[in-house]
């Protein structure tokens, strides 16, 4: 019975975690898988060169188990090993860990009696949300208890006057927005994986997404936050003032710190009043100069209504229309680049009034080729559709490396350009020939971020990519003073690479705060730093 | 020759400091100065039943004033007794130390061999930035070095694409909105204080101020910081990217920290583009209800263009009216409450459409008694000048007990009221008795923030004015959840106060961290917690 159970919500939540069908009609169907590989390799045989199991940490025992037992509900714990792929592997299918247990407590009390057990006794665990992750953070490296927070999701409350909402860290993304959306409120984060990703995953990794230009990060609109620290302190700092400054403020420390230093099990959250209006536009543009002068010039005159700015390459595009199997929705030809503007204010015909006069503007002096607005809700899902779906056509051939950093805006598409030089260099990529491992590099993301989602499209993972493109990207992101990590954290797939964005005094006292909260080293070992 | 130097900077900044003159005529006119009492009694002495110098710290010696020498160019020393007063006291007339040194350097480098010596030999010091702070933060309490950052004030450099200033600590608020207005761009953040106040001391006590509503706190919008530990190590972490999530976000920890971690010395900040339009509108509303629906609605119709919400009583109008010896700007009548509502957007046809429609709707509805526009900017400097002019107000009968708070919104006023039941049942308030120390309670704030500012007028400070109103009024702010710091931060005032906001986990985790970056406590003793 509790095998069926789970079967059942791990379907719904892997159905939900897919991306939609852009389709002429708007009619949103579901679309699965995003990798085609059969079966993952363990993470420890794929990188045994990189990481070995920690001797330190105990290896879980029938004792164990009794005592979760003991403080958990019932159907609170997952030993089957069927069941126990969903949590082990991600989503991508690039990481397999080897985890013999989950533990889905339903309360903070319980999440405090299971940290403070396993740190008296060197059990190593991982803190999983949504699962929803692109830098194998939420999953086991070897055989880590995972504590999967989504039994932990209710809605604490709702203060309509003030915008502040207060719930549990295992709601989802699109739950919370949804019932704030019933009280003219708006989440203020928005992300593709909305419908499977926690409100407390998001949290503990940073979660940047597509509306930060408008609502800002998550360090200024997290209010409060509850977490547990590894020997089992409830830290409980729920506020729900927009100010507050009486001493450090030590809930920051937990934003974006992954699962290293405790388990957020609670967020206080300031949200803005739901835009009363909306518009999104689709823009050709015919260089990446001409996307910098149309950003320069949004800014300017959309400022205060502007809420998203999203580039896409003509690659992205073409595995995009191909994954569809959908003509583009510019259709009068093939554009190098591709803009996505929304705009969310609280007046349509000022609003209206605003992008009409700046889209004529910016069509008069060149900057757009041709472009579409959309004319009703429909069609801004749709759009919105299509830029959502690049992660998911970026897989076509099978699979993805995904880079997802911060570059000054200037120098942002180069690292594409340049990846792609280096690619067909090796003789490695073709979009056609499939008798090549890779497919091609494409560019897309929040321009008004100075954020690039670099994805390498591949037909298969091997090390032999992986030797063309690291610490290829890592270097000429370095170089130019970027971030290797813009909103994905640094996970497994970043441990390594941390020292290619943060200087050595900066690792070192990044290290130290992590020994400062977790001296047995048990939080989501072999990670982040 | 050095002290003459040194007595022009300090009379000069002290003039910066004052408030302005309201004027019909729109002239603006420096008004000095905020507290009428000729000398200020020492700290030490004032406060001897709750602080004793602690004997661990060292006494300045000779050798120290030759190392401090050797390190700093000319001019960057003062040990005049007369000079030091500046230093010393602070800009209320609270607080005075009794430092026999102020050491002005010029480069983070310095500040670096300044701190590693003074950790070392185990001398406590005082940051202080423009010494504009509320809660005797940035004065000695005994004899602690002083180091002050007014010598480190130059921009380093601005990106007009992204809107991405970096700037030395010691650059003072209003030099950084001017360099900023000449190119289109707006400093996120605006005070009273702002022809004083550094950047640094701005982020060092997390200054919230009149624009956090629309521009967000400086936890989201700095971007970068470089800071020197007490060890002398510099943290150099002045990134310019606007999302980075590469390990946990440690310049959150000085955002607020008061001078207590170490020093910053460098602000990376995003700025937003300079709003093309401005309104100001002032109100008068009959009651606390009122001014909350008020708020409600301009939340929703002004939405993305409210970027201030400010209220005011009663009692602090009727102030601000004897202190300027003018009439007040909507001379209909005497109401009980007044709102000073700012819009900020690109089109000022669409603001003003925006802002009458609402003032109508809000007329029609009865929430808004009464009310005038600025019709251009002399009228906007007006009304802010008015609104700005109320701390000095404050001060007519000598002195001011200043609590800046934040309070659920509902509860908010409630406070005000309480206090004055509470001055009159003791019989010690008067607005027209000059026998009684206190004049009376008065409030105003940004109700966007849920900050109120308390302002408890008087004729003298008293310890029997100050048993009447604590722990009276953090007691009550505890009950309602409330912070008893919202923007003006700890300092010494609040120091023996955080438990009323905090709760014991919090203050035991906050002082670990403290104990974490300044195991030897030389970082602003005698403060914050």
């Amino acid at each position: 019975m509790q095998r069926r159970l789970l079967q059942t919500t791990s379907s719904l939540i892997r159905r939900n975690r897919c991306f939609y069908n852009y389709s002429k009609t708007h009619i949103i169907t579901p679309v699965c898988l995003y990798s085609t590989t059969k079966s993952v390799p363990l993470t420890a045989d794929t990188y045994s060169k990189k990481v070995q199991r920690d001797p330190k940490y105990k290896q879980l025992d029938q004792q164990d188990l009794d005592y979760f037992k003991s403080v958990l509900p019932e159907n609170s714990m997952i030993t089957d090993e069927d069941d126990l792929l969903f949590f082990n592997e991600d989503w991508m299918r690039k990481y397999r860990g080897q985890s013999k247990l989950v533990l889905k407590p339903r309360t903070t009390e319980q999440v405090s009696q299971i940290l403070k057990y396993c740190n008296d006794n060197k059990l190593a665990v991982v803190p999983q949300g949504g699962n929803t992750g692109l830098v194998g953070g939420s999953n086991p490296v070897f055989d880590e208890i995972i504590i999967s927070l989504s039994s932990l999701n209710k809605i604490r409350s709702f203060d309509p006057v003030s915008g502040i909402l207060k719930a549990d860290a295992g709601v989802i993304l699109e739950t919370a927005d949804q019932y704030l959306a019933e009280q003219g409120y708006i989440f203020p984060l928005d992300l593709g994986a909305k419908g499977s990703c926690h409100i407390g995953g998001n949290v503990a990794c940073n979660a940047g997404g597509l509306r930060l230009l408008r609502y800002g990060s998550l360090h200024g609109s997290v209010l409060g936050l509850e977490a547990v620290l590894p020997d089992g302190t409830i830290y409980n700092s729920m506020h729900s003032l927009r100010k507050d400054n009486t001493g450090y403020d030590l809930k920051q420390l937990f934003i974006g710190s992954e699962g290293t230093l405790g388990i957020i099990t609670g967020v206080s959250i300031l949200c803005p009043s739901r835009p009363q209006a909306q518009n999104v536009a689709f823009l050709a543009v015919s260089s990446y100069e001409a996307v910098q002068q149309v950003f320069v010039q949004a800014r300017k005159e959309l400022q205060e209504i502007l809420s998203a700015f999203e580039f896409m390459d003509n690659t992205s595009q073409k595995l995009t229309a191909r994954h569809l199997n959908l003509d583009h929705p510019i259709e009068s030809g093939d554009f190098p680049f591709y803009v996505l503007i929304e705009t969310s204010g609280s007046n349509k015909d000022h609003d209206d009034e605003k992008l009409e006069t700046f889209l004529g503007n910016a069509m008069e002096e060149g900057l757009v080729d041709d472009g579409i607005i959309a004319q009703d809700e429909a069609q801004i899902q749709s759009l919105w559709s299509w830029r959502e779906s690049i992660p998911e056509a970026s897989t076509i051939g099978g699979g993805v490396y995904k880079y997802d950093v911060s570059i000054p805006l200037a120098d942002l598409y180069g690292l594409v350009e340049d990846v792609n030089v280096r690619l067909n260099e090796a003789g490695i990529a073709s979009l056609e020939d499939e008798s090549k491992p890779v497919l091609a590099a494409l560019g897309y993301g929040h321009i008004g971020d100075g954020n690039l989602h670099l994805n390498v499209s591949v037909r298969k993972y091997s090390p032999e990519v992986e030797q063309v493109l690291e610490p290829f990207v890592y270097e000429w992101i370095s170089n130019k003073k970027g971030s290797i990590s813009a909103e994905h954290g640094l996970g497994f797939q970043k441990k390594n690479y941390i020292g290619y964005s943060k200087n050595d005094i900066e690792v070192k006292m990044i290290k130290e705060i992590k020994n400062h909260y977790d001296p047995n080293g048990i939080m989501n070992p072999y990670k982040y730093v």
